[in-house]
């Protein structure tokens, strides 16, 4: 059995969501193909997770065995976002480009899923660089929407994206590495043109085809296991 | 007289803050060369600013003389965030770098800054560039700390920075041209070695500096007018 988490962090409701379209085309195409995995949700619209303060700070940074327990309860919520992101193989991340980066709802969830001896390691006898991930072999799938357009490499937009580097930064706390980051962004929705129905009806076909590869490439992991 | 907006988005308490420590260097060196210049001030700390949700994308998306009173009050912390903006000649953000970002704190304020008719307006007439300022002739500045270091360009951690990114994007909404940004940086943190000790002692010159330059350039910018 595959487990796939699936976070929603668009502020709108279905009906108006482009990345939710998106999650419902990449979910249902999963399902068909592997009806038994399991998915994991969190909507941030409906079960938003808290900027960290200074308690959650000391708390993280306390050895799990002497904290109080106030620290212990004031991780509660990190503590299911991280039991969450280990439980999974593949992450979808529904993120809508807010101001040319992820909405503030994410950078809070991203902001608790980064936690020392549980999703990564900081050691100084590394030199340099001494933090690495803990969690590995996951899957990373971006479904993504933006007003404009051009904010791919080279494109007109491309300086001013600061969503991909943030999750691209990221996604070592959740086992992800960059080849196994996987993007499918509808683009144009201000204009309202042809360019963007064509980029809705694109991506719907992009959430398909890469949710029928990588359920192809789950089934093939297993029957190569068995 | 000058206006000056402070918005402080460490998590961290006084003592154990970067950008809280260059906050109080600048603002001390600022006040002591300009004491009478207004300071407004914002600390995301205590202050929170919530994610965006659908209602106040509706809101913001209606017209004013549309808007129901539920709409109008929805929007009382947006149009806060909005007028102390308007009202500023300098910005000044202690921006911390988390997880190789802006704070979820921040991001949610900077979602919250963004408002059709107030700080950006929107006309497909201008074809592929829609979006232009409202605001103008203010100054950002930038005081961060990373725990890292090499996030300039050409450093080694140079594609890992999505806050410059961040706020480069946004910094039209609030009137800022990316010539008037300017970025004090202390790094090496979690290193605690020499080379943080003198990234501190360099960062706190820098904002000095700075501070003293800025408010130079107000002193006569008054002179000539007057």
């Amino acid at each position: 059995m595959t487990t796939l988490l699936h976070i929603e962090a668009s502020a709108q409701r279905a009906e108006r969501s482009l990345t939710r379209l998106l999650g419902r085309e990449f979910f249902a195409t999963w399902q068909h193909l592997r009806p038994h995995d399991r998915v994991l949700r969190r909507d941030l619209a409906v079960d938003p997770v808290e900027p960290i303060d200074a308690e959650w700070i000391a708390a993280a940074f306390t050895p799990p065995d002497a904290r109080t327990p106030a620290m212990v309860d004031r991780l509660r919520g990190s503590d299911a976002i991280v039991d969450a992101v280990s439980a999974a193989d593949v992450i979808v991340m529904g993120v809508p480009m807010y101001n040319y980066g992820i909405p503030g709802a994410l950078k809070c969830w991203i902001d608790q899923s980064a936690r020392i001896g549980r999703t990564f390691s900081f050691d100084l006898a590394r030199g340099d660089v001494p933090i690495e991930p803990i969690l590995s072999g996951k899957t990373l799938v971006v479904l993504s929407a933006c007003g404009e357009f051009g904010f791919e490499p080279g494109g007109m937009r491309a300086a001013m994206n600061a969503l991909d580097p943030q999750l691209a930064a990221c996604a070592h706390y959740w086992g992800v590495t960059r080849e196994r980051i996987h993007t499918v962004r509808i683009e144009y929705q201000e204009f309202k043109d042809a360019r963007f129905a064509a980029s809705v009806e694109a991506g719907k076909a992009a959430a398909v085809a890469l949710a029928e590869r990588l359920a192809r490439a789950a089934s093939a992991s297993m029957s190569r296991a068995a």
